[in-house]
Parts: structure tokens; C-alpha cells; sequence
């Protein structure tokens, strides 16, 4: 398996349709199957007592399996999350990135399904795990 | 059902532990079992098209268990989220807020569950479900 | 709203569909939006204790939201389960049918997801809740 | 990390504290990480068209997840699932077992959450994945 763009055509992608966003997160790795992003943890991401906020880790699932989708089936920016679920596991690291490490488990016509484990980094286990449901536009003919 | 004290000091409680988020919620009802919580929905929650942001919709559904647990057994910090399923459903109206309303389901002594709907302001289908799972601190003895 | 059928149509439909199931399910009302099937709780659908098993209770919400969707649909053999989220609040009474009482959330034109409460027969408090995505097939043009 | 009890120690165990499913899984590999536990697919489990049935689905990722926490906390048979979410993905093929490849990915002092993918014997993608969160009973002092 190959992914249809490289990391840098994706980050610049990611740009375009998510300017909010730009400079949180950087594609790591990105083959296809497996898919590596951070996010880079600034003041915005946390909450008191040093921990990450629950909506940025939402926010890196979710922007994980954009990419893991998008790297197979290339720029479809009305691609849209329909369904996800995720269990809060351990408290992140104070000051340390987040790395998601995806694996696409479905690509379907209309659907993709993405599994993701989300670390703290230097740590062994998860803090979170979360599974993301893409809908894919259908073709036009 | 009662909750356990008014809106406005559950306000005042959710600004001194969430700081990062004041001027986003505003806990409009809460008795104990039915919450509602607005988001006011301002330029940083938007997505190009005038669409609202997933993590901003994760974001109204985990205050909203939050308010609806804390409703019950009073201002509890170390409450955290364990667990969250949600399912997007229609895109939000542009430039309308967003209200999420709820119900709590469960409340144990270890664990609380909360179904939440959430509505673009005037729009009678919701544009996502979710439910939440916190965990409850142990009572110190 | 209105169903495109009535609950006997619906009940000898689910009876050529899942012939293993005969016997098991009734389906109480439904009106295009509302639903409600009852388990026949038999033997087969208890653990030690009494309690209902797992599968029993997730079987009846997939029942229950497959009858929700064709309520609007029509017949569609072929609409299957994609996603589903389960939470098991509390344990069934002893000797009693369970309720499902759901709402179709969403209706579009690929997916319909539907929201499920679980109530032992008498009980105010729901047993469980879920919520179930089915994916409809595309219609020969 | 290491099981501990052995692999025929659980079965005995499974078919003690649910003799309704005799005969029907069998715990192939248990190291306190990983389990694999396959389900000895029968006539009782199909659908027409051949088929595995979603509760029977379920009921593997369940009893699954409940030998991968008690192989590293021993037998607790009031150990429940709270929570569970399932992704629907591919069709069984018809007329092999299922093979569940479960990884523990927590286990704290209340909660254990597992994750699951399933397979049709022989069959290189999943057909399934699930995530089940154990609520484990507190120790008694």
C-alpha cells in the first residue's frame, strides 16, 4: 500500500481547508495504512494542573483519520467525521507532545474506518484511544 | 430531582477550573436530571463554509455531562471523562449558536452517564448526538 | 410522520428475515419516529443470577433500530449494522421482558442512526442505552 | 506481563460462570497483553446468506474483553461491561469460526478497557472491531 500524496502535499492540504488549525499538528508518517501525527502542545491545549484538554485530543483523532482517509483517496475536502467514539485512559505528560498512531482499517465507497492510539511522547502506554468513521462523497461520473 | 446549587454558581465554578473556556458556555438550565448549556458560537469555533468544528461540538458535549454531574453531587474537580461516543448528523446553521441539551441517565457512585442532543439554535433536528461516561473521585472518608 | 407499514407487516417481515429470532421480539408501536419492541425474555436470554446477557440486550437494540429505519423505509433486507455504542447501566429485574424504546435521530439518503433506551418491564430507570448507525443500500435507478 | 492462570484454568472458569455458551468459544492464546479467542461458529450464530449475526459479534468482543481483564486480575465473575462500542466492517465468510485478537490496553483499579479486532478464519482484513470498558467490583479489605 502507498499513500497517493506525500507528507508535505497533505500538510500544505491541511492549511487550505483548516487554516484555524495551522502550525497544532505535523504528518509524521503517513504510508498508506499507518498514520503518524503530533500535536504540537502549546498554552491552548491545556487545562490546570498541566493537562492536555479533552477537545484538542478529540481534535487529533479526528484530524488523524482525515489524514489516514486523504492519504488514500487523495484531496476531498467534504469528506466528514459521522461517527467516533474514545476512551480517556491516563492523564498526558505535562509539556510533552501527543503522537496519533493511526491504522485505516476500512476504506469503502462511502465509508472509512480508522483506529487510532494516542501517546504522550516517551511514554509506552496510550492515554487515549479512539475509532473515527469517515463518510467519503460519492464520485461525481 | 434539585440540582445541588444554581446556574450562576455552577458558572463560577466552571471559570476557575476551565479558565481557557470562559465566555464560550452558558449553563441555561440545570435540575438535576435535564441540562442545557449554549455555546456561543464565535470565529474560532467556525470551519471554512460557515460550518462549526468537531472539537467545538465534543467540547459543548463533555461541559454539558460535566454540568449535569456536578448538578448532583456538587463541585468535584477530579471528575473526568472516561468515555465518549458521538454521532455528527447534519451540518449546523452558519452564524447560530449551538444548545446541547441533556439528560442524565446514570449517576453511581463511581460513574456517571448522560445522553446529550445537540440543536443549532431555531432548527427542530439535531445536528449531533453524544453520550458521556465520567468517572466520580472516591469520597474521602 | 407515519410508518409505510404496520407493526404486523413489520413482524412478519422481521420473521422471513431472521427466522432464528421467531418468537422473541414484538413490536409494540411505531410511528416513523418512535419505536418500541419488547424482549420476549426466555430462557436462552438469562446468565446466572437472572440478569439478561449481553448479547440479548444488544440483539434487541439492532432489532429495534433496523424496525425503526424500515418503518420509513420500506423493506430493505439489505440495510445492515455499521456502528453501534452501548452503555449497561443497571441490572435487569429478574423475570421480566425488556422494553426498547427508540428514535430515528436521522433519516438521509445512506445512513440512519437511532437512539435507544432499555427499560426492564416496570422499571423507571433505563437498564441500558444505545445507539445504532445502519447503512442503507443505494436505490436501483 | 504474564497471565494468572492458565488457558485451560479460564475455560473451566468461562463455562462455570456461563454454561449458556458451552461449547462455544475457546481461549486460544492469554498472556496478560494479548488474547485471542475463537468462536466456534455453528448454525445458532448464522444469518441467511451464511452470515455471522451481530449479537453473536458481540458476544465474542464481550467475552473476549472479560478473559483479557481476568487474566491479569483472576477470577472476579462480578466483573460487568459498562461500556462497549462495535464498528460493523466487512461479511463474515461463510462457514469459519471467528477469531477475536484482543489487546488490554488498560486495566486500572475500577475500569479495564480492551480492544478488539475480529477476524474470519483465514481472512487477511478485520470484519469487526470493538472497544469494551470492565467495570471491576472493589477489593474487599
Amino acid at each position: 500500500m502507498q499513500a497517493v500524496m506525500s507528507p508535505e502535499d497533505m500538510m500544505a492540504f491541511l492549511e487550505t481547508v483548516f487554516p484555524q488549525v495551522r502550525g497544532e499538528f505535523l504528518v509524521e508518517e503517513m504510508d498508506g495504512v499507518n498514520t503518524v501525527v503530533r500535536l504540537l502542545v502549546g498554552e491552548k491545549h491545556l487545562r490546570p494542573g498541566g493537562t492536555i484538554s479533552g477537545p484538542s485530543m478529540f481534535g487529533l483523532a479526528d484530524v488523524t483519520a482525515y489524514v489516514a482517509t486523504m492519504a488514500r483517496i487523495g484531496k476531498e475536502p467534504l469528506t466528514v467525521t459521522t461517527n467516533c467514539s474514545l476512551d480517556f485512559m491516563r492523564k498526558p505528560v505535562s509539556g510533552k507532545d501527543l503522537l496519533a498512531k493511526a491504522r485505516l482499517l476500512k476504506l469503502g465507497r462511502s465509508l472509512s474506518v480508522t483506529d487510532i492510539l494516542i501517546y504522550s511522547e516517551g511514554m509506552a502506554e496510550p492515554v487515549a484511544r479512539a475509532n473515527m468513521t469517515y463518510a467519503i462523497p460519492p464520485k461525481r461520473g
